[in-house]
C-alpha cells in the first residue's frame, strides 16, 4: 500500500502516525459536511451537522497544535478507513431520494464518523499519557469530549425525532 | 460507486442494507483475524483476540437468522468502509517490528474495527425497533453486547499492559 515512507518503530513513532490519520480525517469531515447540511431536511439535525462543522474546524486547529507540541510536521498523507466511511455516507445522499428516510441515513452516516473518531482520539490519549505527555492528551481530550457530545445528541435525536419520521 | 442495485426508497430498504453492510463487516473480520492472532505477542492478547473469532463466526451465523427472520438474502456486496479500516490494519501489521510496539498497535486496530461494528449495530436496532422488529432488534442485540465487551477488554488490556510495555 505504502502508506509509510518509513517503518514504525516505537510507540511515539505509532502515536504521530494515528495523529496524522486522525488529522487527514477531521479534514476531509470539514469537506464533507456542507453536502450534509445542505441534504438534510430536520431543522434540528441541519443545525447539529451546522454547529459540528464549527467544531471541527476547532479540531483541525487543535490538532496542529499538538503536532507543533510534540515538534512535528502536520503532514497530510491519506488514510483509506475514513476514505473507506466518508465513501459509504456519499453513496447514501446520491441513492435515497426521500427526504425523511434520507435524515435517517446522513444520522446513520454521521454516526459512524463519530465512532471511528472517538475509537482513534481514545487511542491516542492513552498513547500521550504512556508517552509521558499529558500536555498533548488534554488538547486532544477537548476534541474527543466534543465528539462524544455530537454523538449522543445524534443518537438522541434520531431515536427522538428523525427515524420516526421516516418510518 | 454503484454499491446499490436499486434505490434506497425506505426505512426498510435502509435497514436491509444496513444488515449487509455489517454482515460483509463480519465476514471480513473472520478472515482477518487469524492474522492478528498469529502477530500478537502478549499472551492475553492472544487469548483476548482467539475469544473474538469464535464470538465473530457466531455473529454470522445472528445475521443469517436475522435475514432469515426479515425474509431477505443475506447478499455479499462490497462496503468500503469496513474494508479501509482493513486496510489500515494490514498496514499497520506490515511496518511494525518491535513485537511489543505492535501489540500496542493491533490493539488500537481492533478497538477501530470493534467501534465501526458498534456504531452499524446502534442504528440496526434502533431502525428495527422503529420498523416494528423487536425480535429482529434482539438478536442485533446479542452481537452488540458482545462487540462492547470486547471493546471494554481490550480498552483495559491496552492500558493496565500492552501500552505500558511498548513505551
Amino acid at each position: 500500500m505504502g502508506l509509510f515512507s518509513k517503518d514504525l518503530r516505537t510507540l511515539d513513532d505509532l502515536f504521530v502516525h494515528q495523529l496524522r490519520d486522525i488529522y487527514y480525517a477531521e479534514k476531509q469531515i470539514v469537506q464533507t459536511l456542507p453536502e450534509m447540511i445542505e441534504k438534510a431536511t430536520d431543522s434540528n439535525l441541519k443545525r447539529g451537522f451546522e454547529t459540528h462543522l464549527g467544531e471541527t474546524k476547532n479540531h483541525v486547529n487543535r490538532l496542529e497544535q499538538v503536532f507543533k507540541m510534540h515538534g512535528v510536521e502536520a503532514m497530510g498523507i491519506d488514510f483509506p478507513a475514513i476514505d473507506g466511511v466518508i465513501e459509504e455516507a456519499d453513496d447514501i445522499i446520491a441513492n435515497v431520494d426521500d427526504k425523511k428516510v434520507l435524515d435517517a441515513a446522513l444520522i446513520a452516516a454521521a454516526l459512524a464518523v463519530e465512532h471511528y473518531e472517538i475509537t482513534r482520539y481514545g487511542t491516542l490519549i492513552a498513547w500521550a499519557k504512556q508517552l509521558g505527555r499529558p500536555d498533548c492528551a488534554s488538547v486532544l481530550q477537548q476534541n474527543l469530549e466534543e465528539e462524544k457530545a455530537t454523538d449522543a445528541k445524534l443518537t438522541s435525536l434520531a431515536e427522538r425525532n428523525v427515524n420516526v419520521k421516516a418510518a
